[in-house]
């Protein structure tokens, strides 16, 4: 099938072009590079060398003599991204093209204009285009399991059944998202669902839980296929975090008293999800929500588990409980239903020592590279600093 | 106290800003102008002759003795509202400003992305500025019944109690908006909803039906301090747009069956609700939800109604049933709640045959003024024209 990745010069849109270009399918990439430039401004960096564009178009196609096309500009600007979906007439649309970080979102009021405006007009664009040009075409936009929050109730993927004085309806679940970034995440899920109801297009929604890895199957091919791996403040996320800090003797920062559950899934599951989706569309009108990740943890858990390897590894390491930056809660209830992508055919990739090993492995070869002033948090979700939790 | 009311040269805004201006307030009144703006792109207009708003300011001064403050500008734009914010110091901002019609934004992507952006983007710089400067300043936002859509279960004021499987919590109520402009106020009430949860902000989110009525006790005291009426196809809503339909003897255009359910509320008690909501605000970190409206009605019934006053006047009115441009269920469940305004003493002036004609002579006085071309419904919310229904 015709494939059209948005964002994919990203951490997961690079693998996965490279994972559907591999299968035999047509891939057009579209970035406008602004996770790049994200990085120069703040001075933080990939802590894998990524090559340019053009230089991984090229590996890719000396190493696997298939040709992924590219379109550079941003989907919230002009008619770029009506343009190119006229043009490549695609099938299937991987959405990963929006701006993913909370921290980002929380840094001032122009961080989280940029993070609303890019992520809720670039889709709702996009949704437009497609209403023109492919409206048969099948949506897999990637949302968040951070739209949903922490509810007292068991969170259900997408909709829940609610029985209210003697009636019954099969609703929206309700959302609590806990940044502005979240919120852009529900506010696209709300305009998708609107476009699958009232227009007709068909759209899956994977609400990702927290990636984590380094490599995939065809990252490792060549040096200059490799992706980013992003361990920064701002758009490195806890476990990838805490494999470098391990590996560089910082303390792992966990922020409050690291209770806070979430789901989390290996790079490979990503990509596999993904797979599954496109095979398996969602039908004409259908809004499809999976709920996406294979495990869950406390982030206190993750931390005890990077030190654990990393003394197999030699390496001390030491756990510090950071004042909270976020507004969140530390101790919850946390079970949410994630079935859907299983029933597809996902076979989990679950969380062991030896992967926290390999992954500690891959950052031991680019140490070197690691830019220690950008890890610790700057960013407050309220003005004032929280006070330090009780330990 | 300081009132700041954003859009206050609207038909609601307007009235708003005589109502607490009368009663005492200071208040300052924002607007972009957008609305008459739109009216000139469109070749239609307001039924009311409206002057500039330099003159009903001093119509006003003149009238009452009293000043509202101006402030000319986009809140989506720039620095603006932040600007507005620090400089006025309101107790209570009373939120308008708004891209207000669902047909205006079902037009064409340019349109969609015009409401969402300048909707979505302006109150999360307004959020952002109270946070900066007025942190304890209540936020009053006009939000929409139209947000719940019509699920098949009674519609609460904002929070439903979910239990399920076992377990219980509070949550948002769902929602099915009908438009990409009722989506935009979706989004609105999600970021509220986290401005108030995270940073400690207070707000209400006033969820109105529509409003209906063509003066107030303060519009009435001199022609140049009367409010915009509107009927055309954009921004004329059910009730009016029949009242002018009658007066011309143009046929009541009716979308399909004209089963479609819908709260309604006199103009007057807009006035009265945005008054009891700011004389009793929100806690500190407490998002409230009213549902704004007095009465329910089909469609067909207010078209029946109109037609029957029309009737006394000697006014011969006809009912046309439109192939439904919109996409929304002509026979369906709907039963709001709407206790919270009541119980703060809102007492509601009810939809009577007396108020219609009143209506009726209001507009009698303007006839000569309607633009009849702008009437009919040309946006359709599917690409393909829906089929006539059956009648």
């Amino acid at each position: 099938m015709r494939v059209l990745i948005l964002g994919g010069d990203g951490y997961l849109g690079w693998p996965t072009a490279l994972r559907f270009s591999g299968t035999g399918h047509e891939v057009t990439v579209v970035d406008n590079f602004a996770r790049r430039r994200w990085h120069l401004d703040a001075g933080t960096d990939s802590l894998t060398p990524i090559v340019s564009l053009d230089e991984r178009l090229s590996a890719w196609r000396e190493v696997s003599g298939r040709t992924i096309e590219a379109q550079i500009g941003d989907i919230a600007e002009g008619t770029f991204v009506a343009d190119v979906v006229r043009d490549v007439q695609p099938d299937t649309i991987i959405h990963y093209g929006e701006q993913p970080s909370a921290p980002f979102s929380m840094q001032s009021v122009d961080h989280a204009v940029l993070t609303q405006q890019s992520n809720v007009i670039g889709t709702l664009k996009l949704l437009w285009a497609i209403r023109e040009h492919v409206p048969d075409a099948h949506l897999v936009k990637l949302g968040t399991m951070g739209e949903y929050g922490t509810p007292n109730i068991d969170i259900e993927e997408g909709f829940i059944d609610i029985e209210h004085k003697g009636r019954r309806d099969r609703l929206p679940f309700p959302k609590l998202p806990g940044s502005l970034y979240h919120c852009s995440k529900v506010h696209d899920s709300t305009n998708l669902h609107f476009a699958c109801r009232v227009w007709g297009l068909r759209a899956t929604d994977l609400n990702q839980g927290v990636v984590y890895g380094i490599e995939t199957d065809e990252t490792k091919l060549d040096e200059r296929l490799m992706t980013r791996f992003d361990y920064d403040q701002t758009f490195g996320t806890a476990l990838n975090r805490f494999c470098v800090q391990a590996m560089i003797g910082h303390p792992l920062t966990v922020y409050g008293l690291g209770g806070q559950t979430r789901g989390f899934l290996n790079i490979l599951d990503t990509l596999r999800c993904v797979e599954l989706t496109a095979e398996n569309p969602a039908e004409p009108g259908e809004f499809r929500v999976f709920n996406q990740f294979t495990e869950s943890f406390t982030v206190g858990e993750l931390a005890e588990k990077v030190r654990h390897a990393g003394g197999e590894l030699g390496v001390e390491v030491t756990v510090e409980h950071l004042a909270n930056p976020r507004v969140e809660l530390e101790e919850h209830y946390y079970n949410p239903v994630h079935t859907k992508l299983p029933s597809l055919g996902l076979e989990p990739t679950l969380l062991s020592e030896t992967l926290i090993e390999s992954v500690l492995h891959g950052i031991e070869r680019y140490k070197h590279r690691i830019i220690a002033e950008g890890i610790d948090p700057s960013t407050q979700w309220r003005q004032a600093p929280v006070a330090q939790p009780a330990k």
